[in-house]
């Protein structure tokens, strides 16, 4: 090799572009909603990567007070530069704000404080708080999760009792297990929360009820009386975040702090029950649309950057002295890496599906015009689902990228671990597996008995249950590139999903409803159904690409994603041998055979996301693929290297080395 | 519920613990080798925890400079603990060191930089330099990773030119990439390294050779002249650990500081070639041996928090106000969680057997009596392959059981964080996946077309090759229940490897041995093999333990394990149809049925591991289950708790609330 290492690797990605036939701007239309829209998203960034604060990207040299700190810092400069330059668009900002690399502690007072008041604080509430809540003359928290309960809100245990006298909700904490625990902001920042407590009118309880409370002097930031609050501690990611806990020990707030959009308390102590809020669900699937957009754009990220280090990466010789393989060359690491590729299209297809199903449900509503029940309750549950599998098989997915990147993977300079620390929350919270899967599976169920609507786009096939589950019914490839036929892989999908909804629905109605004994069922079928629609809106996806090589290198992705979801999975497809055991080698020759054709585009299929270096803040995984001067300027900045000798020297080491201790 | 909750929780593992049939002890001799061991491991595991530097427990507060810092001083007071107590077993030196909690600045000192000086090093350079590194009078890294090459250690580009004038080597680092990057310690803590680098002897290239390198002065740690040496900043795990960069310009050091017990070099320039070494194979073999054993460890504590955790923790009503489920009660959980309490027995029960095989191959060899050189192959080949699936699946685990804690396991106070970050880099150290499964993988190919020996442990049901591919061959199993029978099930192991090596070895002569081209079924190759190791080794060590119901409980979870592996591949064993859809079917519903079978001792069977409550360092996992005042102990520790109003409140957040900016 004549061409030094550090020089070999930007060659290599250059010639791995110049290798591919598509145009990446085609794509990037697409996953960027529009050249309009992608070009604001990148003034914004520009913005923040040109400020001296929003800069910053030292965030792991810091521990979690420091990084916490440091946070407030940016968030006080984006809102700086917000008024500053006087940026109103709500898209805008949100760019600007994702730009800042890492969740802050205003995070929850955003996307949880502000809508809340927005959507059940009356008329008059609303105009008292929001300003100011908008303004940041107070900042808030979103009070829900305690020490003893998540999932299960009916148990949360704070009590809210109301004095008719004073016209006073009194907030209590009446167990260890009762103080709030967990929420964004709440430790350190949060002027107000939120607070979910069960509420007792004149001893009688009538539910969990939501009640603004201030937490802090609006002079000098101190703790109200009666109030215990402060950081929960180091987390495996959020660390710039003061997720926190609250004790409420006979705390009084007044009456018209309970949100009274829905459910009322009138002076003299009068429940007025809330009307059903089908709002709310709406605000829950649009919630989980965006999350499942973002998961997209996290393996976006991910992907982007493992392709280009595969690509400019060598090591391990070739046969007969021809210089060394690049990673990207490597069977075992196409095998890994593209099926992620093909899962960041599949998420972004499945997000953009879900916000048009929410936006026509919306549409509906406000019209008054037809039924948007049974619409609701579907995009309701088929977000869960969608939501419980990406969150999942994302987060798993960045963290086998970032193996793929070997040791310089395993370094903070490739960015993955912190991509990885920040994803892998979205597990847990909006819902946890467990509860996702089993909405989504019991739904599943419910529309096999009823009469399904074979117009239904998640749900349609359920139409023809009878066909699909036929156990004579056979897949009808006849040899592997029958697996690139999008109507038999379909067919697949849509028979294997039928199967387990039908099985998990025989066992609902075998142990009459024993969730518990029905959940590994359960949780078969919302998987099988949801790798059905992330399969069928990657398929619609295909379509709208523009007619061309890059559709065809976008429908060749698709092929690879349906093949690998049946090879992960290959039992479930080979039920009744719907697949047969031949076919199943189809399936396992035709997805290795995909691979050198992915591989052709492979680093402009990432490209497409148009992901700027300062986004991906990953020396390996550069544009330029200059990486390896890349890894040597940001070791520089490590903190233990601003002295050649550690300060712990002279205590620590030196009493070894020249004397015995 | 009349009982609070963090009053609850206690009761109701004590309860959980009342239910089980086991003796947990008769496993803890087993999983910890005997009383005498055990008592000495927790007597060192009990110093540390008693003593005010070496119980330190902060290290999730610290950044990564800090925790270098403070790793440091642990080293410090480790070494006087070990002098002034006169530890001098290299076990209990091994268990205190352990008990430290997180890899430390000398890990590399004592694991590879003094074994070896130990194995590399001839008489006189052993004389001289052992003394000086076992008595930290000098402290070593181990330099052979660059920042261009890893795996393909050929590829170093380090150069080591002979002088024979001054009969010295002059070290150099000819290029960018050249310069060493990872090694642990190399940073800011060692004085010396081995450093590996190509040796040229007038010019000719005689291959890559192991020097000892002066690196700081051992008066005032400076590093020395043409030294530039440095740390390479934050990672996923290990940032007590300075690994670090250094680059060499033009050093020279004397003819004697190359490793010469094997290859030589003469005053004159003359190349002594080094006969083959069959203890680096076998000190690799053990290397490996001990990392599965703690693959087994690591999954044993985190099983150990899991599971106390699900058994404490209520979430979820039942049906007809019963209260509220334990989460161990859930399918779901059950399903996910007991499945990697087998593996932690099955890792031990395999490391133990690769120790057994290690030592009887070094008692040949020592005898000099017998063939040891296909033993060696096969030690070789087996625990690459063992190591490379249990680091990937182990991690993986780990991961999983910190999802099924919920919010408390995203929390650094569930430790479980904590536990991946420093067990996931087993993933790539010690030998990547890719690597290490295709070494695995060709050696059951050669096995295949010579002649097995039917009494091999791991290999001998090759022997039998031709019963296990034949199509017409089907499992035995009649009903769910049959796949309880280790026989049953052992054949459904070999039979489904033999045929994936099977596969592996026709598409290697397809192919004429073109590697990158059988890479994917290579790897099924590896990953069938080792789960049938697995399998084996645990109906072993089911066999080892004292008849009576603590065998059959460890029977029953040998048997889940079984059927979780063959349930999570399915695919591969209903080839040809071996395992019909039928039975496809038994496994499905065996493996559910087994659930409450395993809860019953569930709790015992983690406890046997027989962790404290310091080694686990888990708020959530203590053995008393008082989960609750633990997590809110631990929140009051938190560094920002220290005061009310955080330090930048007067800076970036009062701005905010009382004036616009």
């Amino acid at each position: 090799m004549n061409v030094e290492l550090k020089d070999l690797a930007p060659l290599l990605l250059k010639k791995e572009r110049a290798g591919g036939n598509i145009d990446p701007a085609i794509l990037t239309d697409i996953l960027r909603e529009g050249k309009d829209k992608n070009a604001r998203r990148k003034a914004m960034v520009e913005l923040a990567a040109s400020h001296p604060v929003l800069s910053d990207r030292n965030m792991l040299f810091r521990n979690h007070s420091e990084r916490y700190n440091f946070g407030l810092k940016k968030v006080h400069h984006y809102i700086k530069v917000v008024r500053e330059q006087n940026i109103t668009d709500k898209d805008d900002q949100q760019f600007l704000y994702s730009a800042l690399g890492e969740p802050l502690p205003i995070d929850v007072h955003r996307a949880m404080f502000i809508p809340t008041l927005e959507n059940q604080a009356d008329e008059e509430q609303q105009k008292k708080w929001l300003p100011l809540a908008r303004n940041f003359k107070i900042t808030g928290a979103y009070a829900q999760t305690e020490l003893g309960h998540g999932s299960n809100v009916q148990g949360i245990e704070t009590v809210a009792t109301y004095d008719k006298e004073k016209q006073e909700f009194i907030i209590n904490s009446p167990t260890l297990t009762s103080r709030k625990w967990w929420p964004g902001g709440l430790g350190k920042t949060a002027t107000h929360a939120i607070v979910h407590a069960r509420l007792f009118l004149d001893g009688k309880n009538v539910g969990i009820q939501a009640f603004l409370v201030q937490l802090r002097s609006l002079e000098n930031h101190q703790p109200l009386a009666g109030i215990e609050v402060g950081d929960i501690g180091p987390k495996v990611g959020f660390n710039a975040v003061d997720n926190g806990y609250c004790a409420f020990h006979n705390v009084r707030i007044p009456r018209d702090q309970m949100m009274m959009r829905y459910a009322k308390v009138l002076p003299d102590g009068t429940f007025i029950q809330p009307k059903s809020d089908k709002f709310v669900y709406l605000t829950m699937v649009q919630v989980r649309a965006y999350l499942i957009i973002k998961c997209g754009h996290v393996l976006g990220q991910t992907t982007a950057i493992t392709t280009r280090f595969s690509a400019a990466r060598v090591q391990g010789r070739k046969p007969n002295n021809k210089g060394e393989f690049q990673v990207l060359d490597y069977q075992n690491q196409q095998n890994a890496l593209f099926p992620y590729i093909a899962l960041s299209y599949a998420a972004f297809f499945s997000g953009r599906n879900m916000i048009a199903m929410h936006d026509a449900a919306l549409d509906i509503i406000k019209s008054g015009k037809g039924s948007f029940e049974d619409k609701l309750a579907e995009l309701h549950a088929v977000s869960s689902g969608l939501k419980a599998w990406l969150a999942e098989n994302v987060s798993n997915g960045v963290e086998a990228l970032r193996r793929l990147c070997g040791g310089h993977g395993f370094s903070n300079s490739s960015n993955i671990g912190h991509i990885f620390a920040e994803t892998v929350g979205a597990t847990t919270y909006e819902g946890t597996f467990d509860v996702l899967v089993q909405q989504h599976a019991r739904y599943l169920a419910k529309v096999l008995v009823s009469s399904p609507n074979a117009d239904n786009s998640s749900t349609g096939f359920l139409a023809r249950a009878k066909f699909f589950a036929d156990p004579s019914l056979r897949c009808k490839a006849q040899k592997p590139e029958d697996f690139l036929n999008f109507n038999v892989m379909r067919e697949a999908f849509e028979a294997r999903a039928t199967r387990a909804i039908i099985r998990a629905a025989k066992e609902l109605q075998a142990t009459k409803n024993d969730l518990n004994k029905c959940m590994v069922l359960l949780t078969r079928a919302s998987v099988a159904h949801a790798e059905y629609m992330l399969f069928a809106s990657f398929v619609e996806g295909v379509e709208s690409v523009p007619a061309g090589p890059t559709r065809e290198a976008v429908a060749v992705l698709c092929g690879l994603f349906g093949l690998w979801l049946i090879n992960k999975t290959l039992g479930d497809f080979r039920e009744d041998n719907y697949i047969s055991s031949e076919q199943a080698e189809f399936v396992r020759r035709q997805l290795v055979a995909l691979l050198p054709i992915v591989r052709k585009n492979a680093v402009l299929l990432t490209d497409a996301w148009d992901f700027t270096d300062f986004e991906l803040n990953s020396a390996i995984g550069r544009y330029d693929g200059d990486m390896y001067r890349a890894l040597v300027k940001r070791a520089a900045d490590e903190p233990l290297n601003k002295s050649q000798v550690p300060e712990s020297y002279e205590a620590y080491l030196k009493p070894l080395i020249q004397s015995d201790l």
